[in-house]
């Protein structure tokens, strides 16, 4: 049994331990045909996001390689693509902007820092297995908040579709200092960016369907679609160089320094850690939800399956290689880690390979991006973003549960004007208090049996038999601190208006758990009870919730009795009222 | 049926019109004597804990009369007697004396604008029915905090019985405090202290039995008890004025400003008021639920109930009242609520009638004062607080539940170690945090029938019949943000497991609710196993939890059906696969 255990114990933290063992040539063509097409997709994005964090476009290829690597040996999805990753890379942009200047070298220095920082959060919760923690964010918050966040990151490359300059975390300081640049509007970037736009947007719309017509094979059209933003970069590259067009203001990527990485130590400076705390806190947990909700998703669809534990050790390594190799905070993605899925990866070891290529494209490759244009790069990132605009999540909440609006509107508020961590922090407190709200408030019903069967309904919902001397009341929910004191105000209530009442049951047969607020709460309504001549019963109670009460004082306490059902309880009672 | 509503409206707001219908002599003179018991008793409280607070001791005489006559009005409970509190006390202590210098004229002034604060937060959330934030606050949280303030505030009163002086908000700062202080020590105060608390605990424990023994009547017996402190106070004054030992340097009230105090303003100063925020917020919290503790208490031995939200109003007033006429924040406190309870008060008039007692004190007794020594004022808050330390309760909550104990022991380090304000904080969040995460694991069972019956148990807990094509899953639990995603995570697992399933069955008897996180999270279950060909079913859906479900798309999606009962859906599925 403990020979046993080791092992288990060393490829739970290991995960390619499970599937080397199966792998093979097959599986190895698969891998490396579907790098093939995350690398060309992947380059474009990585070099967009690094732009959007505020950050020179190389490094976008630097936090795409040595993540990579170190997710392909500790992630426990298979399909998972890491990388810089549009809402995270906002969130860079928004914490390091209000410490450092964007293109300087200290901005560079603090994004690498926020990196090592969720990564060392990262690796902690995965440790801890703190996994649960991202259940603090509800779905209406995280979907509030991308919506937001999209808005927000279309807003913010704006100024590079129009030639402009402009600074800003939110939606009111976006909008005046855009308007505040207005003039500075350059021509033709404009027109470039148009043109870009048109064409993203048309191979992603439209490709498809025509390529449908043309009856080529489904794998092919995939493929095809996708790579729409690596087409988009090559032929504006080709423009602006051919027409010498950075002559007339339109900004380019421009030189690049060629190489890999070297091994970068972010500095230590007790008050610059501090103040990045939150926000690598922050952008952890947004980076790990994200993450999560791609890999299980993809997982579901081949009948695997993650350990979110595991996940956070795999994507805080993937953050610790970044810190150490130039780059900045990253996560998986949705977009390419779909595409990595639909091209066939079979292994984590596809994104190996990926990183493989981008270090070939790092190496040899950076001096074609010389002429490629910023505005292509902005335009690649709003089509990518307005998917993650989501305003009908907005009408369903509101049809589904106004608790759940309120709280996806308050995300999206907060966030379009203070900015992305007051936004998820206020999600995350209202959700919690609507929470708290909603059960401290539970359903409680006098039941009365129906007549000639042994089951109790509501009085107020049905025609039943009920007895004055006896008071029975169901509650619909757990008992926790959050609704004890409710709980013991509705049974001083409804004692209150039943003056004649001898016996009170409380019949507990949907209550799943009692804790000790709980068990206190009903120690003195057992008390005020007895002070006042009424005894209470219980029936009904599930074996755990028994078994946790056994190991109190309240079965000892207790006035009355414990019922196998509801109807022995009012059976035995009313005869010995009557006796 | 509206005429009837707007009366009913206004007696919500104003109990006393509720009990001002039925008063009578009876009453008053039930009101009167148990008003007259009070006085006696709360006029040494009064100045104690006004010491406690770091303010002079007249001060607690301000602050037993307008939030009296306040009360009366608003207030929602019969018996509960409003003043100064000790636990309320520590905690001005410890927020006033960061800002100002204990003993000056500006301390005092913070100390109103404390008690204008928190009435502001109390109406407010009166206003809003906010009184379910109060339940944020789990009991074990409650109890370890109670019993670190009680151990706080008995060392911080040591330096009166020992008769130096000494400082501190904390456990560290406390002993640091005392020790270097400790060659400062007075003999005739210690020896002073000695007998008092010595005399304290003689008539808390000792009298008692002994009246009863001379077989003296109990209501008789329970007054004696009671005014023990009253009793110490003037022996010691007399002692002290006799034997000259003021003049030995042992610490006297002094001379008092004679009269009632006048109105106040608290002071505007934005930047102050945003600095007592947090303190007041905390202080509304605790004041609130100590005091619904104890008005429920007294509410349920009568069979009367009280209005959370009408006591916001109530305490809120009483606070205001408190701001205004020189006091400092105040609430319904437990042992001065007792006695009001059992020396026989029968409406909120007995506190009108107490606050009219003070007045008279206030003016004409102060000057008698003059030689009452603190440290007896000192004896009598450690004697009073021994009442709250609780060391039962850490036995208690390990014996129910380790969350539980952990919370508590949580709060209770935290605020010795940290201070009162760190110690409420940690313990809230410790005990959500500890709440979320147990109710995001809920128990999930495999379940099987037992053969012969149309009952499902679980399969590792009983010998039950399974279907290798129908995987029968219960849920013990609501669905909610915080399990939506083990719940997604728990059912691909268990898919993963058997893959032989076709059918995946809900059964859905415990699920009281269902929030729009849970259904997203069943939206993509339903998706995900039909991408594996797998189709998913509910059973016994309750009532409410299926009228939110219609409100939501999910219905439509569902791959599968919703059956009346688990046996009704295995007797169907099972069929159709077979077919």
């Amino acid at each position: 049994m403990q020979l046993n255990n080791v092992p288990m114990k060393v490829s739970s933290y290991f995960p390619f331990l499970i599937w080397a063992r199966t792998y093979n040539t097959g599986t190895l063509g698969n891998d490396l045909g579907a790098s093939l097409i995350v690398v060309v997709m992947l380059i474009p994005q990585s070099l967009a996001y690094a732009m959007l964090a505020g950050l020179p476009p190389v490094v976008g290829l630097y936090a795409s390689i040595g993540p990579l690597l170190m997710y392909t040996i500790f992630g426990s999805s298979r399909t998972l693509s890491v990388g810089p990753v549009a809402v995270v890379s906002l969130m860079t942009a928004a914490a390091v902007s209000q410490i450092a200047t964007p293109g300087s070298a200290e901005y560079a220095s603090i994004a690498m820092l926020l990196a090592l920082l969720s990564g060392v959060f990262l690796l902690i919760s995965g440790f801890l297995r703190l996994g649960f923690l991202a259940n603090l964010l509800s779905h209406p918050v995280i979907s509030g908040f991308i919506t937001a966040s999209g808005i927000l990151i279309a807003l913010s490359q704006l100024k590079h579709l129009l030639g402009i300059s402009a600074q800003g975390n939110s939606l009111p300081e976006l909008i005046t200092s855009l308007t505040q640049h207005a003039t500075e509007f350059n021509p033709f970037t404009s027109i470039l960016s148009l043109s870009v736009i048109a064409f993203l947007l048309f191979s992603r719309n439209y490709l498809k369907p025509l390529l449908q017509f043309a009856q080529m094979r489904s794998s092919m059209i995939n493929t095809i679609t996708k790579v729409g933003p690596a087409v988009a970069v090559v032929a504006s590259t080709l423009v602006v160089a051919g027409m010498k067009l950075d002559e007339y203001d339109v900004n380019v990527v421009g030189d690049i320094p060629k190489g890999l990485p070297g091994i970068t130590f972010p500095k230590f400076d007790a008050e610059l850690w501090q103040k990045l705390i939150p926000a690598a806190l922050l952008i952890s947990v947004i980076g790990f939800v994200e993450s999560v909700s791609v890999g299980q998703t993809l997982a579901a669809k081949r009948r695997q399956r993650i350990d979110p534990d595991q996940e956070l050790i795999g994507l805080g390594s993937a953050n610790l290689a970044s810190a150490f190799s130039g780059g900045f905070p990253v996560t998986g993605g949705f977009s390419r880690s779909v595409v990595n899925f639909d091209a066939g990866a079979q292994t984590p070891l596809a994104g190996a390979f990926t990183a493989l290529g981008n270090a070939v494209a790092t190496l040899y490759l950076t001096p074609l991006f010389k002429y490629l244009p910023i505005a292509t790069l902005a335009a690649t990132i709003i089509v990518a973003v307005l998917s993650l605009i989501d305003f009908n999540a907005i009408r369903r909440a509101w049809n589904y549960s106004k608790s759940d609006f309120t709280a996806m509107m308050l995300t999206i508020i907060v966030t379009l004007i203070f900015g992305v961590e007051p936004g998820v922090i206020t999600g995350v407190i209202a959700s919690l208090l609507l929470h708290l709200w909603r059960t401290s408030r539970p359903h409680i019903a006098v039941v009365g049996r129906v007549p000639g069967t042994e089951h109790f309904r509501n009085i107020h919902r049905h025609s039943v038999e009920t007895n004055k001397r006896v008071l029975s009341i169901r509650i619909d929910e757990s008992l926790y601190f959050a609704n004890a004191r409710f709980l013991e105000d509705s049974i001083y209530e409804l004692v209150a208006e039943n003056q004649s009442v001898e016996h009170v049951v409380l019949l507990c047969s949907a209550i799943n758990e009692i804790d000790g607020s709980a068990v206190e709460s009903l120690e003195s309504v057992n008390q005020h009870l007895m002070e006042s001549n009424v005894l209470l019963h219980l029936s009904e109670v599930k074996g755990p919730v028994m078994d946790r009460l056994k190991r109190s004082h309240f079965l000892e306490l207790l006035s009355g009795q414990i019922f196998l059902s509801q109807h022995e309880a009012v059976l035995k009672l009313n005869f010995n009222s009557t006796a």
